[in-house]
């Protein structure tokens, strides 16, 4: 079993806050602070340049793409690290179009997290081969999935109500109809088990820094599937992705495998972060994980439609069809959340009107959940949310 | 004056060293251990989620981008931080591509950094309409710029030469030819006076762990001249550099100038780091500073081409004709920069034969000059490279 209390342990939560926000950003990891000082003194402070070779430095991203590997069921050798996840989303979609090329529908859902949705515009406006993108609604999906349809290209579990999609069956339904299957991975990786191998997705990405806690910004991961890693052509062909970096030839040749998805210089000092709020999932079993995450959200759910009336339930009450986390309607939404957030509940707001909780069982408990429906309730049966300063937008919601 | 013995003490460089290799990753200053520690425990540790607000972590890439701005010639507002060089020459360069339309070719020099060039020959198989990318040797850049070239996309200083190419005139001359200039500032930006906005450059990129000494791996910049933020389109659409990244919308739009050549989440722990670093540079006259790099590199060449036997300069002698750093020639220059390196002085070899010295007036002087040639010149009179383990190549050279 694993041990809830002992990872709870490694993360830095202030006294007083109850953080149902993990799905948006991770806590510290305690770890983290004195890995980043020791490798600030002792790699770059005394290794200077050299600490490419002997810290570590260049192998980097493949190292803890592997160790991240072993959390979504990818094969050794099949993850790299490296930029922001819209950037991998980009490099994912352009292999997967070029490996189907006479096909001319890019295929995605209104769930999918907007950027995805952007950098398939970009892209798609830079080929300009005729391709189209088609967003459908969530449960539209399988049913849109016909032999025009060049990539399916989906967010596992929805941004918004952690609606999750069936991976293996809807990547099964592409490949039958002849389409290459890009997964979104950020609201899967490190909340709920995931089998990128054997559900025979040809690409995933995903971000580290929500359930795998890497901080503000960390750097996202792209899986190529064996069978496409020697064929799949970068379109970001930057230096670090060819066969030989250090020879400064002219022209670009791929690199071997997964290798090629590397583009410019790694991220030293955020990768090193990763690093050591990877740390916390040594010893820890998903499916203990997903198993305490249903119950958590469970018993937020019941909790919340038994004692705080006006909200709507924007998730699926199924623990097996959602992700680690709960949403609610309410016109007032916003407003309800900055109450919430002004008494230390941390939860976040997605427009139009959804107030979204994430449950994280490596360092949230029964207690939390039950702490933070108590303040909500009072927020609600009180109508304390109507205050003029929590109607007023911030920058980020 | 800049009191060089002041930003000297702003870094931290081991006992015994002589650093010579600022060109390719400057030193950890000082400063950066106790703000990446507050960034984590006070701001992150502290604020969540909040941090994108209260912290200021949304506006830092604009923030920092504007520090950048000031020692390149760059007006408030043009310049904007995020993902790695390579990924800034892409987006710098596709939007140049599409502000003219009508022309096939992309011209460079083989002096180039490798990984533009890989870069451009992604694109150019991805855009798929005809396009060349032309590489000429780099004193033949200027006569090669004629009515067919799109864009002119170069580096300013040649990584393995330092041959500095003269940025107004030869971005006078494409845009007498109708053609647009990508300038890469990867040796230029902290190690000479730049003036984007007074070359007239359409397009600027460059890294910050070199001359800014941001920490390997730190996040790269890009500069837009006024006259196209607004009309460039964003080949990289991510929903940071959206109208309004927090609306959600399922299409993209274009954000308002800069902001539009943001892509996905700021990688905040390495900006935090860079922005420390920055601190180093105020106060300091770039004109001070290139007068001291000529100062340094002149008495390199001088001492090494009288006391070292079998060296070839690689560089020229007219300072104001080159970067900040020095390269000799020597079949055997892998061997020799090992010998150097194990006796404490730093630089890098390039291949195929150049070992490159790169002179940073803000930590370097003459007494280290002198150290280094001393040291080189023991190496060369008695042969000290030639040993079995010199010979052995390193992953990162």
């Amino acid at each position: 079993m694993t041990d809830f209390a002992r990872t709870r342990a490694l993360f830095e939560i202030p006294e007083g806050v109850i953080y149902l926000d993990g799905n948006s950003l991770g806590p510290l990891p305690v770890a983290a602070k004195k890995r980043v000082a020791d490798m600030l003194s002792e790699e770059w402070g005394k290794h200077l340049i050299k600490g490419w070779n002997v810290s570590g430095w260049m192998a980097q991203p493949r190292r803890v793409g592997d160790r991240i590997g072993k959390l979504i069921g990818a094969p050794e050798g099949t993850v790299v690290m490296g930029d922001t996840l819209s950037i991998k989303v980009y490099q994912a979609l352009a292999a997967a179009l070029d490996l189907n090329p006479d096909r001319k529908v890019v295929l995605s859902d209104s769930g999918n997290f907007p950027s995805d949705l952007y950098m398939a515009q970009g892209l798609i406006g830079s080929l300009g081969r005729g391709l189209e993108l088609k967003v459908v609604e969530p449960e539209e999906v399988e049913a849109a999935i016909d032999e025009t349809v060049a990539v399916l290209m989906v967010t596992e579990v929805d941004y918004r109500t952690g609606r999750l999609h069936d991976m293996k069956a809807l990547t099964q339904k592409a490949h039958a109809a002849g389409a290459l299957a890009v997964w979104d991975l950020a609201h899967s990786a490190g909340a709920l088990p995931v089998d990128v191998y054997g559900a025979d997705a040809d690409f995933a990405v995903g971000c580290t820094y929500k359930y795998l806690n890497g901080g503000p910004g960390a750097p996202a991961f792209i899986y190529v599937a064996p069978k496409h890693a020697e064929t799949a052509r970068p379109a970001l062909s930057g230096w670090l992705g060819h066969e030989a970096p250090f020879a400064f030839d002219l022209d670009y040749r791929a690199g071997q495998g997964i290798d090629r998805m590397r583009v410019g210089t790694p991220p030293v000092i955020a990768l090193t972060v990763l690093d050591a709020a990877l740390d916390a999932w040594e010893g820890v079993s998903m499916l203990d994980v997903r198993a305490a995450s249903i119950g958590l959200c469970d018993l937020f759910i019941r909790e919340v439609e038994g004692r705080c009336p006006g909200l709507e339930l924007a998730t699926t009450r199924h623990g097996h069809q959602r992700g680690s986390q709960v949403s609610f309607r309410h016109p007032q939404g916003y407003a309800i959340m900055q109450a919430l957030i002004a008494r230390g509940v941390i939860g976040d707001f997605r427009a139009p009107d959804a107030i979204r909780f994430g449950f994280t069982p490596l360092y949230i408990g029964e207690k939390e959940v039950l702490g933070a429906v108590a303040i909500l309730e009072s927020i609600m049966k009180d109508g304390l949310w109507d205050r003029p300063e929590y109607h007023r937008k911030a920058a980020v919601t």
